[in-house]
This record gives structure tokens, sequence and C-alpha cells, in this order.
């Protein structure tokens, strides 16, 4: 048995923040690091992810055996970001190289919604399932696939854009640099339930949206907060919502027959008021065999679930297990 | 070196006829024989399909080593058969170790569908890609996935019903006991073909597809030979089953960035007329990166892509290397 325990460091690296974890072999959360990352160059970038491993590692009661990175991005195999909107890097930037090089630390790279599939996949609301769908809805709605206990990653990386999955070919722009109508983004993301929240409160004018609008208010989290207040305009907006995610959920459930389908992001602060419309959409669509087998629950990690999840990448990497995650020698 | 070749076996078990190939270990077809199957019952299904194998066995110029199975319906990991309309067994049927213990032989066993696409991935249009997509569009729409080498199988083995991706969530109902609406077997099916030439014939009273519709042969294979004669009525037609498809592909896309996407089934006979605007409408809906390194193209195997895929499992199971595949022992 080692004198002193196994330790990873997992780090979500976001468009505000980058959020780091040194987290143990149960993937408990020791302590967190966490510099703002808005406006920072690239180069930069990579510095504040030293320094903050340089801080984690100072006060490990352990060794530090590698580490992990969740990118809000586009990734190929060998670990290059080739489409991250949020992040100062250029095409191509082989990220989690230059971060073992210069911490001499193994490590390994994915997509943050990847990360976040992973993590519930191997300690949250997914234990014991090979396979499972992760939906985030938050200002938009993202995703991760796990498939015979790997993510799904696609040909280039790329796979799992969950949100632009189709629900109304002749449905709404989507949002961003997204050339598709009718996407899950545009039709059950936080975004849209503020534009829901807006077409009930034209049904209600008298009511307490339509004031709330007034005030220049109606955002997705606000009328969570109705909703949870009671509100029956909002959680009727709330419902539409789900009915739109679970049109989708069907769609996911028939392409995987995943046994599994999680809800997690910001919007799922909501709990049943979005996860029952949504479930019951998805049971009464989906083929019937896939309906008795399939679960449709929130998912377990909030704000952590990147740096969990980048931290089990970490721990299989350590183990020589990453499969086909992008691992870098220092 | 062998003294004689090593030789298979792939049936393809339909609900009209099993098809059963010999074939060598170039996948080439050495014979076939057939047996009508509609209307008989299970018992006797088993029997057909061994008297195939003894009829193949007694041509082969060399030792078979397994047999395979594709079934028209969903198979669980052990190879019990649960919902398979089209043919007579009671659910949870192990159909591979029957016809394994009667025959001698490994068997190994798989959705048609799945070994539709096994064969273009091992032989055919998706040679060298570790990715696919296949839809087949027949009277129905069908499809098989491929992720990183292997058929996306799912929880319980009844994933890929690409047929029932949404893509208009208050469109049409699906055909048979699928309970949702807008889906791709609705909207983008040889059976929609002949729905959607009635409503451009409804345009054009005067033209050739509201001639055709007195004779009541408003079919989409007739509608496919009028397009092919080239018949502008009938084009405009299979490109607006073609935009339907594309719709679909391009969640497809964003789900699976497979790099490939094939288009095989009887309504690929109409070749460019369909797959051109559904190629079109994928490009303009997928996300760019994901668009820039896509196909998407026809299959290569028509009739014999079922026992082709079947036989190619077959040999997975002689070399140990079917991975998840239901295989059987005598």
């Amino acid at each position: 048995m080692p004198a002193t325990p196994r330790l990873l460091i997992g780090i979500d690296v976001g468009g505000t923040k980058a959020l780091a974890g040194l987290v143990n072999d149960d993937l408990e959360v020791l302590a967190t690091s966490r510099r703002p990352t808005s406006g920072v160059d690239g180069g930069h970038l990579i510095d504040l992810l030293v320094e903050e491993v340089d801080e984690l590692r100072a006060q490990a009661p352990g060794e530090i055996v590698a580490v992990g990175l969740g990118i809000p991005g586009l990734l190929d195999r060998q670990g290059r970001v080739w489409k991250a909107p949020n992040l100062p890097l250029e095409p191509g930037t082989a990220i989690g190289q230059e971060l073992a090089s210069r911490i001499g630390l193994l490590v390994a790279s994915d997509n943050d919604a990847n990360c976040a599939a992973i993590a519930e996949h191997a300690a949250g609301a997914g234990v014991g399932h090979e396979d499972l769908v992760l939906l985030t809805v938050g200002t938009g709605v993202g995703g991760g696939v796990i498939v015979h206990d790997e993510p799904l990653r696609g040909a280039h990386g790329m796979a799992a854009e969950l949100g632009h999955l189709t629900i109304h070919a002749d449905g709404r722009p989507c949002i961003g640099d997204c050339p598709n109508l009718g996407c899950l983004e545009a039709e059950a993301s936080g975004t849209a339930l503020g534009r829901i929240a807006g077409e009930v409160a034209d049904e209600h004018p008298g009511g307490a949206l339509a004031g709330e609008r007034q005030g220049g208010t109606l955002d997705g989290p606000r009328v969570t907060e109705l909703a949870q207040a009671g509100d029956t305009e909002a959680i009727e907006a709330l419902r539409r919502l789900g009915v739109n995610l679970g049109v989708g959920m069907a769609s996911l459930g028939n392409i995987f027959d995943p046994g599994l389908i999680l809800v997690g992001g910001g919007a799922s602060a909501a709990g049943e008021l979005l996860l029952g419309p949504a479930r019951e959409t998805f049971m009464a669509r989906v083929m019937p065999p896939i309906a008795e087998r399939t679960e449709v629950r929130l998912a377990r990690f909030g704000n952590e679930a990147g740096l969990l999840g980048a931290a089990v990448l970490a721990r299989r990497a350590a183990d020589g297990t990453a499969g086909r995650a992008a691992v870098a020698r220092p």
C-alpha cells in the first residue's frame, strides 16, 4: 500500500473561468482553484492552468499522478482544439500537450460535455449503466453520450452535439454559428424558456409573467424561480419547454436505446416541473419496447461535473485505460 | 495453408423469404438458397434455416466454419428475439442457439439493419471508415450505425432505430406500432414518397402524376420510375423526400460526427434525384466543421447486404472477434 494516497487534478476550462479540483481516487474534491479566463490570450491561458496545478500541488497530501482537461469545444483524437468559440485558442492548439510539457505530468483532454457524461457514468446518476445519454440544458443545450462504457466521440472527435438535433424542421433559427432550424438548442434551452415565457405572457396580458416582462427580467432562471414559487403561467412555460425536450429525447431513445437519459445544466433546477412533461412526452413517443426499458432522471453533478469527469479521465490516463481519449505525456 | 478454403454462411431472415448465401473469406457469394417464410410457424422457420444450411453445405468446396443470421427485429445481447413483427417467433426465442444446436456450427445473430451496416463497413461503401451511418429507405426507413468499428447496439440491443428520428414534432403519425409523429419513416420513406407525389399531383391536376394516380399506381417505386424517365413532377416529389431525409441526416451528423452517411434500400434506386437534395439539405443544416468532414453517398450492397453482413459476423465469430455480437455454440 502506498504511503501517500494517489491524487488527480481535473480542470473545467470554461469561457469565463477555469475551475480546477484536487480529487482523490474516490472522486472526492479535496480542494479547488479558480481563475477568470475571459479576456485572457492563448499563451496566458496555459499560464493560468499551470498556476492552478501548482496551487493544488502545494496543498496535495499525496502524489498527483495525472491531470484532466474538459474543453468547451471540438477536439480531435490527438487533443488538438479545432473550435472553441469561448476560448482564445488558435485552431489546432494542442493545449493538453502544452500543459503536460509545462507541469511534467500526464494530461488527458476531452470535450467538457463528454467530461460531464463521464462523471455521471463513473460516479454520478449513471453508475452501473454501460450506456447513457446526458442532456445539459442551460443557456444552450449540450450533451454527452456513453456507448458501451466509452464516450461517443465520432470520426473527428465532434460527436454528441445533441443540442443540434432538429425537432421542428421549419422551426426557429438556432443560436450562434449553427445554421440549422428547430434544434433543441433553439426550442428547448434556457434561452428558449425566456421566449416561450414571452408567448405565455402574451396569452395572459394581466398575469405575473407579463408583469415581469415589463421589468425586463424574463429570462430562463427567473421563469424557473417563478414556477418554483407556484406561478401557473411560469409552470406552463416550463411544461412547453419540457415537451420540446421530450420530443428530442424520444429521437435519442430510438437512436441509442440508452437505458438512461439524464438531464443536467442550469434548467434542471426546475426539477420535475421540467422533467415531468419531458418524461411524459418521451414515454408517449419513443418505441414502446424502449420506453419500457428507459429511465429519465436528473443528473447528479452540477457545476463540478466537468472537473470530476476530467479527473476520471486523468485517472484512466494514469492507469493506461483511457481508451480513445487524447493523452499527452510530458 | 488449409487444403480447402474456409467458408461462411450468411442468412437474411426476412418476413417474406430467408435468403442464405455461401460466402468465401473474401466475401464473394458462391451460392444462394432461398425459402419463403410468410405463413410459416416458428418451429418450421428453424427447419427452413436448417434446410438452407444443408443445401449450401452440400455444395461447399471447403469447410463451413460458422453461420450468421440477420433478423428483422429487436435482439438482446444473448441473441434472443424480443420483437420481430414479421417473423413467427415467440418473444425471447433464442433462434441462433436453436440453429446452432441443430447444425453443429457456431451461429452469430444480429439485427438485419446492423448486418447491412456491418457489410458496408467491412466490404462495401464504408471500407476504411471507423464510423458510419447507414439509412435504408424502402417501404419504411431503417438504419445501422458503426461507432469505432463496432455496430451500435444500445443497452438492450435495440439501438439505431433511425427511422424513428423525429423531423417534424407536429408531423404525420408514424407507420405501424411506432407512436411518434413526424418520424423519418413517416416523412422520408418510400411510403411517404407516394403520399408526397399525391400532394404534387394535387398541385398539377393535369400532369403525369395526377394521371398515374387515377390508375391507382402512385407508389414510391412508380414515382421513382417516372422521375428517372424525366417527369418533372415526379422529380419534384423525390426532391421533397430528399429534403426530409437531409433534415434527419443533419441531426445524425451532429449526433455521430460519422464522417460518412450511406443511403441504401429500394428508394436509393433514384440515385442523385434523391441523394442530391438530401446532401444539399444536410450540408446546409449540419454544424459547419462536421459538414466539411462528412460524405453522403449511396450504399454499395442491395438485396445481399443483410446476408453479407451476417457472413461477416459469422467470420468474426469463427475468429473469436465478434465483440458484443450474440454468438451461440452448438
